[in-house]
């Protein structure tokens, strides 16, 4: 019987991808891999599941890795249950997601498919990590952080991670000798400012368009965008306990009526 | 001009949703009511954004209210971007969202487009409450919820909620008689176990129903779970910085390797 480390693997930008194909291929050098991914694209799907529509699990062979393949109709939260639940036969020791194409640090932890694939892997029980590179190109280079993303996941075999813990890891958009190392990090107070790209369809409606522009309004030093911009790798600890414990006090004072 | 406060309301089980409806209702007595909610059911969506389709946004008039309404084809968290930006003329005093129809205690204001409405008006500034009731029935009873709904929504206008935190208010399904009060609480360590309910298409392909059963494995007194149980209102002051701080110390310890 194997003694390898069981690894599940899935991303957001749908399981063709660069940055997944990467993450297999480097996670083929660790154990023993099976990938349940979307069969498209499902960047800014946050952490939706799909309830009120079927679900369609495929077996693919996209390359000759050793890897065993599952695209699925699904969102990337869809993924890790359909893989818990009707896929794998064991619980898999580490769940990673992406590498994804475009930064998740700061707030965009909140939108973000990669993340919350990890996020319900941890839910789940099973350590999880999303890698992010802060390029959105589908032709991005992941090749400079190979490395990284080989000795964070054998450091969180190693070390476990905490019960409703998991990891946010990005990386700046640097070539290989500009990456100062890694930095263990909080999440930066930065924002989309939105703006909306308003035009007029062939029928003479309104419609819009999502845009923005991403302002960072913290000066810490010690956040994930300060890193990323300072040419470190970012390594946020993530938890799902959304509990504002320092407001309950406070908000205990008040007064009700029924 | 008025000095009446300027609400923003909206949900994630469209706009037509009795929960909605009730809502309205009770802001109308509060304050000016601009209503900008998906003209669709969109449960489930998590926070979900529209980066790869057009919007669209429709005046509507449902009822015979004083309030402003409009509908978008857009999620939860679309609408309260696409308020800001392209229909209110100034920031609103308070968002609220709902009243759903379901609970959204413990983990659910993870997948929850209720509590994602609420989330991003915190994120872009505005004091924000979601609101939802044990109760997935379209036709569920609100009205011994009322009295509830506008005092905290009063009390929130007086007292405001600290940057960064937003409330998630979830009513039991009892009836008036039987409400025991207000719990301000922490989220519940509870738990979906999924089950896939597997069929086959008229084509011979299978294909999956996600369902599940909740499972609160969180024997504590303090969590919105236990509340909701007994009887109480649940208020859980929710925050977006995810960063697990106290994870932060142990992973600086590891040693990586680039």
């Amino acid at each position: 019987m194997s003694k390898k480390p069981l690894i599940l693997v899935t991303n957001d930008d749908g399981i063709t991808a660069p940055g997944i194909r990467t993450l297999i291929r480097i996670m083929n050098s660790i154990g023993d891999v099976i990938v349940v991914a979307p069969d498209s694209p499902q960047s800014g799907m946050g952490h939706a599941i799909t309830v009120n529509d079927t679900l369609f699990v495929r077996k693919e062979s996209i390359d000759n890795g050793p890897q065993q393949e599952y695209s699925t109709s699904g969102t990337p939260a869809d993924c890790i249950k359909l893989a818990k639940h009707e896929i794998l036969e064991r619980i898999p020791d580490l769940c990673v997601s992406g590498i994804n194409h475009g930064s998740n640090a700061s707030i965009n932890v909140i939108y973000s498919g990669t993340m919350s694939a990890a996020i319900e892997a941890g839910i789940e029980g099973i350590p999880a990590i999303g890698f992010s590179l802060c390029d959105y190109s589908y032709e991005a280079c992941f090749k400079p952080f190979e490395s990284y993303v080989k000795s964070i996941v054998l450091n969180t075999l190693k070390h476990g991670l905490k019960k409703g813990v998991v990891l946010n890891v990005n990386f700046p958009k640097v070539d290989k000798e500009d990456i100062k190392g890694v930095k263990v990090c909080r999440q930066s107070n930065a924002n989309w400012v939105e703006k909306f790209d308003k035009r007029i369809n062939p029928q003479g409606k309104d419609y819009y368009w999502l845009t923005g522009e991403f302002v960072n309004f913290d000066k810490g030093e010690d956040t994930d965008q300060w890193a990323l911009e300072n040419g470190y790798v970012s390594i946020v600890p993530v938890q799902f306990d959304l509990t504002a414990y320092k407001s309950i006090d406070d908000i205990k004072q008040w007064k009700f009526n029924g």
